[in-house]
């Protein structure tokens, strides 16, 4: 469940009128999503979503993420826009809180993935790699590697309750990372430009068979392109025992080809940002499992899910092992 | 936040088919109701709602709620309609769950009381109980003296982590409910009928000034019309420090009447069954508090707020207390 602030129906009456999208005949709030309030709000022009960013989306970077949607969906890339109110804003304050009205991206989630998924996934992210590199604000990715150190020096020892050598283990994988990670120059061999960084299945709709668009746009920031393709492939290709599906990964790889070719200094690179990729779900999993008091109302995801992708990507010597010849 | 089933798209897809409401654009679980998994479904049409049935209702009763529903729309009163499929069934199964579609109903429940809701839920509360007097199926209130004291047996002496001294005192009002309740016969002075059972403010929505409908008719089952009304006394004239606000109740009773008078037996009757309905709270409250577990996703609410009402109904002498003359 999300975060849910309550908002009282005359805050937002006068919250609305100040937009022109007709008259609010409901709102409820979402059952989806951790980081932010969310609501669907209909109004007498059809469906709209309403978010309320909580404490864990830092407000100076609401212009970053509502421009680039703005500036994807100008583009030609499928998701939310940011709705202006009559003045023009799409950044409000409600409740105490950044508020925006986005418009409602029509489709689901797959609950089941299958490859085809993938390979529609792969086409959606490509495109918005190629929209993104003329987005020209610039946000860091603040869960890279120095983000994981941090991480990982804030679990400490408590990571020994989750998997005996664990926290060993991390302070390994972490010196390798530190050492080989690629430097994120604007002469490197690996092209950077905004990644979404949170391609999970949750955050792509599907609708008649095909991708209708990409949501949640809140962890994006600049970095390697591959480096969400790396995501996509620890969060889309394993399936839930845990075996890793070479097709869904060559289906998520082909067609992301399709569209934008990768050179073979990403390729090259893709098993060491795969693990990195792992090692960034993992921490941040470990880090909310130790710190989530037992009467929390949102249960923590098990972070072992993560050292078994990392371990597995540890493994790999090309990108053979993902299917791509 | 709701029990959440997670509905696949396959599955959905499938399930809509039978209807005649269009192409699903869209589906979300609602963070709203404890008791069964609510999803706003778009389709090409507009909005519906979806409700899979989780275990706290009993699926025989499901034709029950539905048929209401039913009767109720055909006889003016706003509230959401089941939507039958093509072959003109609107109790379903969808994830191993009964299931049923019904119609969007406009309007957002209040979360700040003021006295002309109050007015507003009399009227509506008396309309459906007009309606609901030639609605033939019967159904018994599970939650009543039969029901009480099996709740009362069950919660036993863990009432006193609650308060010291609690078991006790349920057991004597108890006691006292048993012997002064009116008897439920087709001859009693006290007219019967379908009643709602449960029109909390979360229940009852608004629009434009005026209540747009009542929801969630899960409780709804065959009792005294004035319990209903004694329901509402203690759901929406206290204020959230305590204080009971006569000029709400005289609001909700005085528009109650302008639609349905109260007979002078109902008057008399009315603190009495408001004892009983803060008794019915109390000990489903007290019940859910300690039975839930410490990690439960669900937080109970303090079953003390429905131990204050109590003893505020026993020490209302008449109706006057409740701002009648």
């Amino acid at each position: 469940m999300a975060v849910y602030t309550e908002i009282s129906d005359d805050e937002l009456q006068a919250f609305v009128a100040r937009y022109d999208i007709g008259q609010v005949v409901g709102c409820k709030g979402i059952a989806e999503g951790i980081e932010n309030s969310n609501y669907l709000l209909q109004t007498a022009k059809g469906p709209y979503i309403l978010t309320l960013y909580e404490r864990r989306v830092n407000p100076d970077d609401l212009p970053f993420f509502l421009g680039l949607m703005e500036h994807l969906s100008r583009t030609g890339v499928k998701c939310p826009v940011p709705v202006p109110d009559r003045g023009g804003q799409s950044l409000q304050t409600l409740c105490g809180r950044p508020a925006a009205i986005v418009s409602f991206l029509q489709g689901m989630w797959p609950r089941k993935i299958a490859p085809w998924h993938c390979a529609e996934l792969g086409k959606a992210m490509a495109q918005m790699h190629l929209a993104s590199m003329s987005y020209d604000i610039k946000r860091d990715n603040a869960l890279s590697l120095t983000g994981w150190q941090q991480l990982y020096e804030r679990v400490g020892n408590a990571a020994e309750d989750v998997e005996t050598g664990l926290h060993a283990a991390i302070g390994r994988e972490l010196e390798t990372l530190a050492r080989d990670w690629p430097k994120l120059r604007p002469e490197a061999a690996l092209p950077a430009g905004v990644i979404h960084a949170d391609l999970f299945p949750d955050n792509v709709f599907f609708l008649n068979d095909a991708c209708s668009g990409l949501i949640d746009f809140y962890f994006a920031c600049t970095d390697f392109l591959a480096y969400d393709v790396a995501i996509c492939l620890n969060a889309w290709c394993f399936e839930p025992n845990g075996d890793f599906n070479i097709t869904k990964a060559n289906r998520l790889l082909s067609s992301y080809q399709s569209v934008r070719p990768l050179n073979a200094q990403e390729k090259a690179a893709l098993p060491l940002l795969a693990r990195g990729a792992a090692m960034r779900f993992l921490l941040t999993r470990l880090f909310d499992w130790v710190n989530t008091p037992p009467g929390a109302l949102v249960k923590p995801k098990d972070p072992r899910e993560y050292l078994h992708k990392l371990n597995f990507h540890r493994g790999v010597q090309s990108i053979a092992a993902y299917g791509l010849a």
